[in-house]
C-alpha cells in the first residue's frame, strides 16, 4: 500500500490560504453569484453585482483627493469608507484573487479612533486622514507575514514595521490588506504557491502582471483607492499596465524604498516604491502626502527635495505647448497592433492639443538588458534558492532562469555597473538633442514608451520585460497611463512581410491574435529624465486633458 | 663588471619631473632665493620673498568673488589675473611641489581670448569668466596626462576631456595647471614616483595630506583662488585640514563628479568633486556657479536640485540662533592636545555668539570603519597591481595594504552595502534624536568633528583617517574649516593617567608632541546632511563671524 503524503509546504501554504479566504468570507457583503465560464471580463461586475450599496459605490467611485475632502471634513466617517472598500475588496478578491494578507478588523478599529480623532479634536489626524491604502507584499506590517510568495517565510513575521508604514499609519492612512506578488518577486507575472494565481479583470485568463499584481487587480476593480507597490525592474508599470490604471515608478530616493529593498545591496539599479491607482489624483495624493512628510527625515535613502509645484504646472503644460518625443519600438521586439493604435491615438491627440509630438529612432533595448541583466542577476539567485530549499518548494514556472548569469566578481560587478553609467549618460545626451527638433529649441519634456511588446499576456506566457526595464536602468522616473483595450476589429493582425528583429519579436508576432487579447487593456508609459516626479504627474494630466479626460478621471 | 642601468619606470618618471620643472621654471618670476635649513614655515614666502610685484600681490590676496566682479567689469584683465596667479604658483611649487601639468602656455592664451570677448561683447563669457582654477591630477583635460600618479599612464593622453572641466572652461575658467597626488590615490599623504612629494606650507617636514595633497599646498600658498579635488574617504578634507583651508566634500550627485568616479563602479560609498579654497567665499563661488550650470542637464549623476538660498541663509543663522552639535571622538583615537584646543575655541566663541552647542557622545568609528572598508577594498587592489606591473614599478609605502581585505563575492559586496545602509539610517536617526537636547526641539543645525586624531603627521607618517571617511560612509555634506595652528606652549602634553582606546590610540599619545608639529594648521569638520551644501556653506560662515572672521576671511 502507498501512501502518497501531501508535501509540508503544500500543507502549509493550503492553511495559510484558508486562514486568508475564511478571514476574506467573514467581511463579503453577501453571497457571490456564480460566473458564467466564458466570462472572462469582469471589471464592471464589482457594480453591476448588486452586492455593493449605492454609497458604498459613490464612495468607491470616488478620486482619492475628493475622499480626503470629505473624510476631513466628516461627510463620510473614515469607518464609512473602509467598510466600502473592504466590501469592495472581497469581491475583487471573489473574481481576481488579489489579497494576500488581511488586515480588516484592526483597519475598521483603527478608522473608529480617526473618526474619534476628528470628532474630538475637530481636525483630521494627517494628509492622509482615513484612506483606505492597500500594501505590495513586500512591505512589512507589525505582526503580518511578508511571505514575498515563499511557503518558508509564512509565520516569519518580521522585526520590524517598514518605515513607511509606519508614517503612512501616523498620516491617516488605514492599512486595510496586503496583495499578491510572485514567488522570488522576479516575474512579470503574479503567482506563488502560498496565494496561488492573480489574473487582470479586465480578462481573467490574462495575468494581473507582477511583481505589484495584486495592487493592480484590486485597484482595477475599484477595491482600493491607492496602492503602493515597488519597481526594479518594472514591478510597478507592468501590472498598472496589465489591469488598466496608473502607476508611477519614481527615480531612486525621491519616495522612500521598502525596507527590502534597503536591506538587499542593489546600488546601481536600486528599488523603489510608488503608487498605483485608478487616477493621476491618486499618484498626486500619494506623491504630495508622502513629500510632505519630509521622508529625508526619517528615511535615509531619500533625498531632500519637497513637493515643486511649478514642476508639476510645467507637466501640465500651465503656460506652453509641451513636446513629446516617441519612441516607436525597443529594435528587439515590436509592439503589437493594439499598442501601436494607443500610440497613434495619443499622438494624434496631443497634436491636436496644441502640442508638439516628435519620432525619435528606436531605442536599443539589447544594448540597455545586456547592461542590466549582469546588476540584476549577479548573485545567481543564491538568496531565492536558500529559501526554496527550507521545505523543498518549487520554483514557479513563471520567472527568469535563477542561473541565466554566472555570479560575477566584485571587479566584474563594477565594470557592470560602468556600463550602466554609460548608458545613463548616453541617453542624457539623447535626451538633450532633441533640443534641435523642438519648436523651442528645447530639450523635449517627455518621452512616450511602448509598455510593452504585448499587452498582458495569458497566465504563464510573460517572457519579455525590456520595456518596462528601461527607466529602471536609467533612473527616470516612469509613469503608466491606460489608454484603450483590446479591439478584435480594430486591432486585427496586418497581413504582409513581417521580418522579426529577434527571436522574441517572431514568438510575440506569432503569437498574436487579437482575440486571445479581448478587453486586454493598453497602456503606454509617459517617461520624465531623473527626479521629475511632479512634471511627470503633471505630463499625465496633459494627456488625459487630450485625450478628453478631466482631472479627477478614473480609469 | 656589473653595470646597474637604471630602470625604464624610473627613466620615464624622470624625464616627465623634467619637462614638468622646465616649464616651471620658464614662468618663474625671478631665481629663487635659498631657504635656510630650518625654513619649514613657508606659508608666507610669497609676499615676503620680493618675487611678486605689489599688483601680483594684490591679486593673488583677493577673493575668488571679488576677482570675479573685478574680471567682469574689466578692472583686471584675465590675463593679468592669470599671469599673477601662475607666477605665485611657481614660487608654491619651488617650496612645496604642488604641480604635476604644467598649462601656462595654453591658459594664457585663452585668457587673451576671454579679454578679447569681453571687450568685443561688453559682457563676461560666463560665470567664472577669468577665473584661474587648478585642477586635481584625476581630472581629464584634453591633451594632458592624467597619471594618477602612476609611472606607467604617463604620455597615456585620456580619450575625452571630463564634461566638468569642459563646463569650467565654457564658463570662462582659466585652467591653467593640475596638482599632484599620491600614486594610487589611496593613502592620506601625497607622494608618488612621476612628480614626487608634496609638502604642507605650514611646516614642509609635514605631509601636504592626501589625496589632493597639491591643491591643498599650492592654494594655501596663493598659488591658485580655486582648486577642485576628489573625496571617496577625505581626499578633499584631509589635505585641507593639513595645509589649512577651506574644503567642501558635497554630497554624491550633488555637484558633478569626475569621470575616473563614474568609470570606477563604486555605487555604494561613491567619489565625489569639490572645491577646495583660502575662503568660504571661493567654495561658494563654485557651487553656485556650478548649479547655476544646470549639471543634470550635461553630468547624468548629478540630481536635480538648484542652488537654495535659502538654505544658505538658514546656516548663516539669518534669523535665528543655531544649535552645534560636537562629536568629541571616535571611540578609536582621541584628537591630539591642539585638536581639543581648536575644539574648545570654536565651542565658546559659538555660544558666545549666541549659539547652542551640544555635546554628543563619541560616535563609533570602528563600526563605521568595519563597515566601511569591504567596500572600499574589495576588489583587492586588482587595478592597481595591473598598472605597476606595467613596468614593475614600486608601491609608495604611503599607502594602505592593497590586499588588507580578500576580494569579496557579488553576495559579500551586497551584504557590504546593507550594513553601511543600515549606519546611514542609524546615523539619520541620531542626527534628528538631537531634537531632544536643543532648546528650539528641532534637530541641530550642523556637526562639528574633529578633523581627524592628529594634525599633518611627518611624511610617511599618515596612518588612521576614519575622521575624514565618515561623512563619505553616511554620504553627508562635510567642510573643512581652518580655526589654529599647533602652538608649543599652549598645545603641550598633558601629564596624568592615559588609558589608550586602541593601538592606534597608543600610538598617537605617544608619538605627540608640540615641537614635531610646529606651526601646522588645526582645522575641523562641519557636517550637515544629504545634500545640504548650502546649509553647511552658511555654517562656515557662522562659524566664522563666531570666530571674528568676515565673510570675506582668507586663511
Amino acid at each position: 500500500m502507498t501512501v502518497i503524503e501531501t508535501p509540508a509546504w503544500e500543507q502549509r501554504a493550503a492553511q495559510k490560504r484558508a486562514a486568508r479566504d475564511s478571514l476574506v468570507s467573514k467581511w463579503q457583503p453577501g453571497p457571490m453569484p456564480a460566473l458564467r465560464p466564458d466570462e472572462t471580463y469582469v471589471k464592471d461586475f464589482p457594480q453591476r453585482s448588486g452586492l455593493l450599496t449605492d454609497e458604498q459605490l459613490t464612495i468607491t467611485e470616488t478620486p482619492p483627493s475628493q475622499l480626503l475632502s470629505h473624510l476631513a471634513r466628516g461627510d463620510w466617517s473614515a469607518e464609512r469608507v473602509t467598510r466600502a472598500f473592504i466590501a469592495r475588496a472581497t469581491i475583487a478578491h471573489y473574481l481576481t484573487n488579489p489579497l494576500a494578507e488581511v488586515l480588516f478588523d484592526r483597519a475598521v478599529a483603527r478608522a473608529q479612533e480617526l473618526d474619534q480623532i476628528l470628532a474630538t479634536t475637530g481636525a483630521p489626524l494627517g494628509p492622509l486622514h482615513g484612506l483606505p491604502i492597500s500594501l505590495k507584499d513586500v512591505l512589512n506590517v507589525s505582526d503580518t507575514d511578508t511571505t514575498l510568495g515563499f511557503v518558508a517565510r509564512i509565520g516569519q513575521v518580521p522585526a520590524q514595521e517598514d518605515r513607511l508604514v509606519t508614517q503612512l499609519h501616523h498620516a491617516g492612512a488605514v492599512l486595510y490588506c496586503k496583495t499578491n506578488v510572485p514567488q522570488t518577486l522576479m516575474s512579470g507575472e503574479c503567482v506563488n504557491f502560498v496565494f496561488g494565481r492573480t489574473a487582470t479583470p479586465h480578462n481573467t485568463r490574462l495575468t494581473a502582471g507582477g511583481s505589484s499584481g495584486g495592487e493592480g487587480a484590486l485597484i482595477a476593480l475599484g477595491g482600493s483607492p491607492l496602492g503602493i507597490g515597488s519597481d526594479i525592474a518594472g514591478s510597478i508599470r507592468t501590472p498598472a499596465n496589465f489591469n488598466g490604471i496608473f502607476g508611477l515608478c519614481p527615480s531612486a530616493g525621491r519616495l522612500p524604498a521598502h525596507s527590502a529593498a534597503n536591506a538587499d545591496g542593489h546600488m546601481t539599479i536600486q528599488g523603489v516604491a510608488g503608487p498605483l491607482s485608478r487616477s493621476v489624483d491618486g499618484l498626486e495624493v500619494y506623491t504630495r502626502a508622502l513629500l510632505g512628510l519630509r521622508p529625508w527625515e526619517w528615511d535615509f535613502s531619500s533625498i531632500r527635495l519637497p513637493w515643486r509645484e511649478e514642476e508639476y504646472c510645467a507637466g501640465r503644460g500651465a503656460r506652453h505647448p509641451l513636446c513629446f518625443a516617441v519612441v516607436p519600438h525597443d529594435g528587439v521586439v515590436r509592439p503589437n497592433p493594439p499598442i501601436r493604435r494607443a500610440m497613434h491615438l495619443v499622438k494624434h491627440a496631443l497634436v491636436a492639443a496644441g502640442h508638439q509630438v516628435i519620432d525619435l529612432d528606436p531605442w536599443d533595448g539589447q544594448e540597455l538588458m545586456d547592461a542590466a541583466a549582469p546588476i540584476l542577476f549577479a548573485s545567481g539567485g543564491a538568496e531565492v534558492k536558500a529559501l526554496l530549499r527550507v521545505l523543498d518548494e518549487p520554483l514557479i514556472d513563471e520567472v527568469a532562469p535563477l542561473d541565466a548569469k554566472p555570479p560575477l566578481s566584485v571587479a566584474q560587478y563594477r565594470a557592470a555597473a560602468v556600463k550602466v553609467k554609460m548608458l545613463r549618460e548616453k541617453y542624457l545626451d539623447l535626451w538633450q538633442a532633441t533640443a534641435a527638433s523642438t519648436a523651442t529649441g528645447l530639450p523635449v519634456d517627455a518621452v512616450i514608451l511602448p509598455s510593452g511588446g504585448t499587452v498582458a499576456p495569458p497566465h504563464g506566457k510573460m517572457e519579455y520585460f525590456t520595456y518596462e526595464a528601461i527607466s529602471n536602468v536609467l533612473d527616470w522616473t516612469c509613469a503608466t497611463i491606460p489608454v484603450s483595450t483590446v479591439d478584435p476589429v480594430l486591432d486585427v493582425r496586418t497581413e504582409g512581410l513581417f521580418e522579426p528583429m529577434s527571436e522574441y519579436d517572431r514568438r510575440n508576432w506569432d503569437s498574436y491574435t487579437p482575440e486571445k487579447y479581448k478587453d486586454a487593456p493598453v497602456c503606454l508609459q509617459v517617461m520624465g529624465r531623473r527626479f521629475e516626479e511632479e512634471k511627470v504627474l503633471g505630463l499625465l494630466q496633459t494627456v488625459n486633458r487630450a485625450l478628453g479626460r478631466d482631472e479627477l478621471y478614473m480609469a
